[in-house]
């Protein structure tokens, strides 16, 4: 199953490292997919050592799905797009691992996502899933919008709604604001109530502030007056950040995220009719990213 | 130093546990101290090891400090008030402590709190400072508004608003609000900027984003629009809190905690001339409590 160019094998890696699985796939120079595998977390500033092992253990395993064997690696150009080394530090520690491939390109996780929904061209995209953040790639200019982390960033995200939620109807329990339809759907989901409820919550991570999304959007969509306030603020928000993308007259725009088509409804008028459907996954634009800085070096 | 009542000597140990540290004070049966003492942090829901750990370490140096010996602890009567014990899971574990004294009388640090500010009589206060809440205790009703932790709860407190303006200086850094100077002040008190600020704050506790709160009054005070419309917003919450605490007629109502001084000026001008100040500490309270808990039981 090896490729061959002037005798020798290129074969590429991509790995899109998210805060809750990492994915890889092994191609060929021709895009070709040749095995693909998951693993767990790979949130570079989360937690490291997790994030190698996720790395290594979906790398190994694509590996031996394209049926090379595991020590094959040592030939392939890794791309590797990452949550969390667009903090200085993480990226740093990073760039120092002593990894098991023939090059190693490191990038964040939204450059390669940008890159896979344009086709390996440049763009803009807004993730909107867990997390919310933005970035643009162009000739001129590379911006990076939100995506700073729980709490204190990611606006519109399904952590943020989550975390507005349970703020909510900790008010309403306390009878400081309105009743809403959230208490019910909320405690149902926690199979918890008031303070149980709180207990349940101590310590909760984005993901699991992020599971409280869906019952955002549907007492929203049932005309519920906190939760429609919570996605309203979201999706302006997120709308902003599409205007400043837009700004800079990216060639495409797209929305990606598993809260990205419930959210769009939401958003402004004038940025809908902008966004275009993703052409590829996060890690085919991590085999283009180590394509093209392969190539930049050559 | 004994005190001797019907030939049998009466102490009283009392226990504040709080989320950065723990109080005790021994006394005889005439509220007379005899010893004090500071431990660790306490908060039985964060973790309870620790919690144990500090409320021994205290009532040891405080019998101590009072010149009796550690294992007098088996003769006095324990009046312990502690964060965290709202929640059902860690009251329940912390009454099943197998602990060293002749008696345990367990409540909130929010009880002690406004038993103390009262001088052991009945009344309602809010505490404002790393968190919020307000209790009142009358003998028609108890009730306890907020105190729900973070970074779900505890609107108006030193965490909340440091949460706040982190949001709010990580905005105006992607220029998606207006510029403040929240910006500058907490970069300079973090000794970081934009990302490497966010890896600073990676994880955060509570009293970390507390620290950040003088800045936000200080901003405030200079006219920043932000961080005034974070203290409004903070301040109108605990009016709220305070105008359904009086609803119910306490006797006393009391303001607590290191954010309270800065925040009474911000409150509404129907709440302020209701403020009485606080007569006595918290670890006083204690005292009261286990006084009164031991009569109730004789």
């Amino acid at each position: 199953m090896n490729t061959v160019l002037n005798s020798k094998p290129i074969l590429y890696l991509g790995i899109d490292g998210g805060g809750s699985k990492c994915k890889a796939r092994v191609t060929d120079e021709h895009h070709q997919v040749l095995g693909t595998a998951v693993a767990g977390p790979a949130n570079a500033s989360n937690n490291f050592d997790l994030s190698l092992a996720s790395i290594t253990e979906s790398a190994e395993m694509a590996m031996v799905d394209a049926g090379f064997k595991k020590t094959d690696l040592a030939n392939v150009i890794a791309g590797i797009g990452l949550a969390g080394v667009n903090l200085p530090g993480a990226y740093k520690a990073m760039s120092e691992w002593q990894h098991p491939f023939a090059r190693m390109f490191l990038t964040t996780d939204l450059h390669i996502a940008c890159l896979g929904a344009h086709g390996g061209e440049q763009g803009a995209v807004i993730i909107a899933g867990t997390g919310s953040c933005g970035c643009l790639y162009t000739d001129n200019k590379t911006a990076i919008y939100g995506g700073h982390g729980f709490p204190y960033g990611d606006k519109g995200s399904g952590a943020w709604m989550g975390l507005q939620a349970l703020q909510t109807i900790l008010l309403a329990g306390d009878g400081l604001v309105e009743p809403t339809l959230l208490t019910e759907k909320i405690e149902r989901q926690l199979n918890a109530s008031g303070l149980s409820m709180v207990e349940t919550m101590v310590g909760a991570s984005p993901r699991q502030y992020g599971k409280l999304a869906p019952l955002v959007l549907e007492a929203a969509q049932q005309g519920d007056a906190a939760a429609t306030a919570i996605i309203k603020d979201g999706a302006s928000y997120i709308s902003a950040m599409a205007r400043k993308l837009l700004d800079d007259k990216p060639a495409r725009f797209s929305m990606l995220g598993g809260l990205s088509e419930k959210l769009i409804p939401w958003m402004d008028d004038d940025i809908i009719p902008q966004i275009s459907a993703p052409l590829d996954q996060p890690d085919a634009g991590a085999i283009y990213f180590a394509e093209s800085s392969l190539k930049a070096q050559q």
